[in-house]
């Protein structure tokens, strides 16, 4: 019986999602609490591959049970077993045919920016900190040039074992709220350290230390040395993913507003 | 030369403000990092003795230094200094006669409640959990009662060293958003544990398990057993503390909206 669940993690805490020797993974301590409540090893697949040090707040993952479970339970019974940096937000069998991974049509990421030279405690984990003045204008010309069918490697890190590194990027805006500034990305997939080295790009436009038409040629094929550099990731957090309506949904809609809370688009 | 320091930090990695031997504190923590900015030992004095765990994101204190510091040379010499966990927002040369804990008039705390049963690692740290049905009629009545000049040594912690434990409540109110309802409390002095006592009993009466009215017999002199619980620590912040105008404000305003980011009354 396949079951699917709704994630929300920390960053620091973790080199990533995906389990790797050596290193504590989002993965390794989510199916380390599956096996204490299943009694037998069960395997996890995840919409988003995060990186180290990124956040999640709507990871959607997938896993399968011999027996039939209620919902509930999976949910308290696993946040009983995990640390107080994962918690499950919700669980529910999955349809039929359903695959956190490739099930999925739209994932959303936001990138957070504190535009100061001092930033508190309460917010300094979870955004860049970024001094100095900002080009607003030109940083949203370039990012309007990116939403599309386009080929993104010249933004991504090797070792992200992509098939094909065009994807399709469905909104791409800025939000400001008083010293912070939030890119909000939604796209079909994203390649390995994409939305990082998307911010680092524009962040250099608008620094002025490069032309917003300059990501033309980036999407034309230009190298990664040619791109801005990788923004940290503890500005990043996956927001939510999008599901076929008949897979449970939610769809993402272009229309969409975000909601109050979270400001996800789907 | 006094100096005035505005600082944010968390709560958890803390036992509290206040200097004590085996334990780390938010005391202990500033003044080494002063001592390795001015090569001396410099004793600090904060507005509010903060309990452990307590967070704050306006903590006012002052320092005098032998020779004079450029405020940003203070600031930027002890953020370096410090751990991620406590910023020093704001220093500025003190106005003649402001001593930060006899000259303030007024402290703004905030508690907060997530009414979940399960709650996000985002705000997890930084709020009560509390899952179950709250009359909030009822606790607004209660909280009502609490307002003005009143003995509250019913609501306290035995070691806070107070002369009096009489106080005067400014204002004292409920805000809802979403799942989450916090207290924001002014007044012009805090007893120890004393908001988080309030907060215990005013859920108590939220929960039906005590009369809106029982509030009036605890300000007329009731021993701490009368009251409720103190609640968790970790819900609780200090947000802002007020001075008089002519020692540099900001003072108190009854009306004042609250600021947008910080919410803060002052």
């Amino acid at each position: 019986m396949r079951f699917r669940l709704t994630l929300a993690h920390l960053g620091a805490p973790f080199a990533g999602w995906q389990r790797q020797p050596n290193a504590p993974t989002v993965q390794a301590t989510l199916e380390e609490a599956l096996a204490k409540l299943a009694g037998i090893p069960v395997a996890t697949v995840a919409a988003g591959r995060t990186d180290a040090g990124v956040h999640a707040r709507g990871q959607v993952v997938h896993l399968d049970l011999d027996r039939p479970l209620p919902a509930a339970a999976l949910v308290h019974g696993l946040n009983h077993h995990l640390p107080a940096s994962v918690r499950i937000l919700a669980a529910a069998p999955a349809t039929d045919g359903f695959h956190a991974r490739y099930s999925a049509t739209a994932r959303e990421y936001r990138y957070r920016i504190v535009r100061a030279r001092v930033v508190d405690p309460f917010r300094a984990p979870f955004a860049w900190q970024l001094d100095g003045s900002l080009a607003l204008d030109a940083i949203r010309s370039a990012t309007a040039l990116l939403v599309g069918r386009h080929d993104f490697a010249a933004f991504a890190l090797a070792g992200g074992a992509h098939r094909t590194s065009v994807r399709t990027l469905l909104h791409a805006a800025w939000e400001e709220d008083d010293d912070e500034l939030a890119l909000r990305l939604v796209g079909d997939g994203f390649l390995r350290g994409m939305v990082r080295g998307l911010v680092g790009t524009l962040i250099e436009v608008g620094q002025g230390r490069r032309e917003p038409a300059s990501i033309a040629a980036l999407l034309a094929g230009e190298a990664r040395a040619a791109a801005g550099p990788t923004a940290p990731a503890h500005g990043l957090c996956l927001e939510r993913v999008c599901y076929p309506a008949a897979l449970g949904g939610p769809e993402w809609e272009a229309g969409a507003r975000p909601d109050r809370r979270s400001g996800a688009l789907c």
